[in-house]
């Protein structure tokens, strides 16, 4: 390690369909990916703390703490990280930046959306009222041009900008949601690409690290019952 | 200017609705604040062009070439243009990265649901069919939340980090939506940022030639028929 410790927020417990999901396991993936050691601290997640909107005004979680600076968004916090690593060598930094972006904007726009109706059929308390049908299609649909869009790129690429790097982190994690809803199935590059992110060893120990995180929270609170 | 001229690629003809809410415009704004020449290039909206897919899979604009580079999704763009200028400062970079993606993610994911809603309800041809009156309520509060949040945030600033930067630029320009909806009678902090961001001679001379550019399309075609 080259570089002091840093620290990553995330909530001090979650009920069991987010985790595996929460972007805390953005930071933890990029930390391990760049050899910085992390040290985990909590928040609440309900109810929202002052402490909370003081470092993070929309009240979501992961922020990361090096030094003096406080960051918040996901994006941010894995490109802070990958400075001087490999994951954003300089020559390619514009190329990075944008698949990061993309990964956030143009296909988790469009992949979060039908996502969240999909949610907010199985828990409308949370995510709010389900949507008619043709709505619901109308949103597939759309998600369903931006994969084949990027079915296509992959084809023939291991990694969105050549070497594995910090777009990477955030393409695969975005990914990650519509895989697991079964919604991949007719991308078979993008499908091998998810694949090959999350058996990286540093996304191993990230999801490891963040799934035992939650399962020590239950056990405190079953502790304390 | 101390670099050579870029080219910003934008569509050749839209229809009036878009006008002045195009993302090429966030290409222009910076290259205006940065002091950065740029030619004009264009590619028809429909039907998509295979040279189009081949420098930008989602068939979007803007697209930026600066020498050898290609580069597309307008938050990539506008960092790149800001590389070296007082719209993205070294010691800055993480805070203004943080709230440029915020921009794109955290802020313009909620108002561009509740956006997407009400263009639906006016196009329903090309945004599909619309929403129930309980969703998009739904996905209202959740924009409101948002920009409440924002709103404390803003009140005693000027700019989102520090100076003007490149984060206000994609900040201001995903705020313009939702005040062009009226959306932001609410939050005067937000009102008055949107307000002093678009008076920038900067964002005024790349609106008028974002405008300027749909006005000869129009007369081009009006020539031809």
């Amino acid at each position: 390690m080259s570089r002091d410790p840093v620290t990553i927020v995330t909530y001090e417990w979650l009920p069991e369909f987010p985790r595996g999901f929460v972007r805390d396991i953005r930071a933890r993936w990029a930390a391990e990916e760049a050899g910085v050691a992390y040290a985990v601290e909590t928040l609440p997640v309900m109810p929202k703390s002052v402490a909370h909107r003081q470092i993070q005004p929309f009240e979501q979680v992961p922020i990361l703490r090096d030094g003096d600076l406080t960051l918040f968004e996901s994006g941010a916090i894995v490109l802070h990280l990958a400075e001087g690593t490999p994951l954003l060598p300089e020559a390619r930094r514009a190329e990075i930046t944008q698949w990061l972006i993309a990964a956030l904007n143009s296909v988790e726009g469009a992949t979060g959306r039908w996502a969240l109706m999909q949610m907010a059929e199985r828990h409308p308390a949370i995510f709010g009222p389900p949507s008619p049908p043709e709505v619901v299609e109308h949103a597939r649909q759309g998600m369903v041009a931006r994969l084949d869009a990027l079915e296509r790129v992959m084809q023939g690429r291991d990694w969105i900008a050549g070497d594995f790097s910090a777009a990477d982190i955030l393409l695969a994690d975005v990914l990650r949601v519509p895989a697991a809803m079964e919604a991949l199935a007719g991308h078979p590059a993008l499908t091998a690409y998810v694949a090959r992110a999350t058996a990286r060893p540093a996304f191993q120990r990230a999801l490891a690290d963040h799934m035992a995180h939650w399962q020590a929270a239950d056990a405190r609170m079953a502790a304390q019952a």
